[in-house]
């Protein structure tokens, strides 16, 4: 495949930065990949690991002349980077970020980036526990979403490139309103994650049962919130503080059902809680058709014969 | 191996029952193992399948001449199980269950029990999200723990026998009082599967959220909850009926973290989220080096290179 951008800057070298620059180096996607992290030990590891042509101490430095610039940093930190780069963005470059809330992250943005830079903001609906330049690796993407949130009147040519760059990272790319995203990432991951830090942050806290006990005898279904809650701190606190309001609205319809179950359990109300459960079971085998998972048990995490 | 039980019956041939009846197959840890289901349907499967030696179309038939006798029917069906096979056991017989709950189990079975047949209640922490005699596998306890919470004065012997099979099919073998096994398995399981079918529940009513965006994007997060919530519903009922105390009393205290949590998000306390995030990320990385689970990314799901 041909280079769809010549000079590309990685504004943050972490785990989707450092994926992104391995993608596109296998795929020849990306002529020259420029990095910049504000921290000096992400920048020799990604000199070590070699995955950018060259790395910058600045990000005003790392996107001269660069006609992709990819702002790789927690939402809470993209509106100092686009400041600080604002000037120094080359005339027709297209910026995007991969901030998982999308509204908030225009908001910051948008007002730093001159005219004739096209503003395509976007999300890579992947992911792993890990942080950081080492945990990147080409396949990252490979069959997940990810989601593009043009604002009205974006040059329809400019998106069709940065499209063409997430496909060619392996991803399927959709296009939606800033704001629809933000709700639906609400129900799909911001709750879910807050949800799944709070019940470990319960087990931590019971003194009755031992913190080893937790660990020794989390296989079924504990195990899986430890994963969601093994994520980035920083990243996770500010896309809460940065979606706020839709995350509040889904949490408040989860109390509510949550609610109504225990309130099942309490008066031994079977069918309702057996007709609940039996609904469940739909979306999961709809996310196992979208291709989004395996079937295989447990995710395969048991060996099977 | 040489067989450790000449006669195992299993009662119920589900997950469990078939995923042992392959294990003690594949080590040579039992003589006959003969079977029995409720269902006509699932006692054809067994013997299409072959894992049992003898299928029996009553549980008082299943169990004659056992030394061994396994209750692996969903919690709320053990009371009348044993009641049918109690005049049937044979002297000196080992009974065990694989429930998820333990106290409300001993108090539906023990009575039903002669004298001079040990009751060894015990729960393998293991299982995908698939049910039925067609899903079990030889390897399903490898490495995971099983937990038996022997009455006290219960025989020796009797227990040491009891551990040698579970350890023979791979797995590790705890010893614990029942109602401490409940509140444990409160935390580790029961919460965080109620948990997730709430909010699988939340992102199925969700009107503004299609179902198939909710499954496309469930990527980050939602899609471990959607595993969780995916298990069968009949075990899931009766777990919270009769684990109810326990799981009431953790489901409280869930309530209580959430709104502070949530009332952080509100207020924009940055800090006390990161600090929160911060925290959980021990347990996670504890529960890896217990051996429990992987740390490949995404456990393995994202193909790394």
């Amino acid at each position: 495949m041909s280079a769809i951008y010549q000079r590309v800057a990685l504004l943050g070298l972490g785990l989707i930065a450092s994926s992104m620059a391995h993608a596109m180096r296998r795929r020849g996607l990306a002529g020259h990949i420029a990095g910049h992290a504000k921290s000096a030990e992400s920048r020799d590891v990604a000199m070590e690991l070699g995955f950018v042509d060259s790395v910058h101490e600045s990000a005003a430095e790392a996107v001269a002349g660069a006609d992709l610039v990819v702002l790789a940093v927690p939402v809470g930190a993209m509106g100092a980077v686009a400041e600080a780069i604002g000037p120094h963005l080359a005339p027709g470059a297209t910026v995007t970020d991969v901030g998982s809330v999308k509204q908030s992250v225009i908001d910051a943005v948008a007002p730093h980036l001159p005219d004739g830079v096209h503003f395509i903001p976007g999300h890579p609906i992947a992911g792993t526990e890990h942080s950081g330049p080492r945990s990147g690796f080409a396949t990252l993407f490979e069959n997940r979403w990810w989601l593009l949130t043009p604002p009205a009147g974006a040059d329809p040519a400019a998106v069709v490139r940065l499209r063409a760059l997430c496909e060619g990272m392996g991803a399927n790319v959709d296009e939606m309103d800033a704001a629809h995203h933000d709700l639906v990432l609400a129900v799909t991951s911001h709750t879910p994650h807050l949800i799944a830090y709070t019940m470990v942050g319960v087990a931590d806290d019971l003194r009755r049962v031992t913190d080893s006990e937790v660990v020794k005898y989390s296989a079924a279904g504990f195990r899986d919130f430890t994963r969601i809650a093994a994520s980035d701190p920083v990243m996770w606190r500010d896309v809460f503080l940065s979606n706020r309001e839709a995350t509040l609205e889904i949490l408040g319809r989860f109390t509510e059902e949550l609610f109504a179950l225990q309130r099942a359990i309490r008066t031994g109300d079977g069918p309702l809680l057996h007709e609940y459960f039996t609904r469940t079971r739909a979306i999961r085998r709809g996310i196992i058709e979208a291709g989004q998972d395996t079937d295989a048990p447990d995710f395969g995490r048991v060996k099977r014969d």
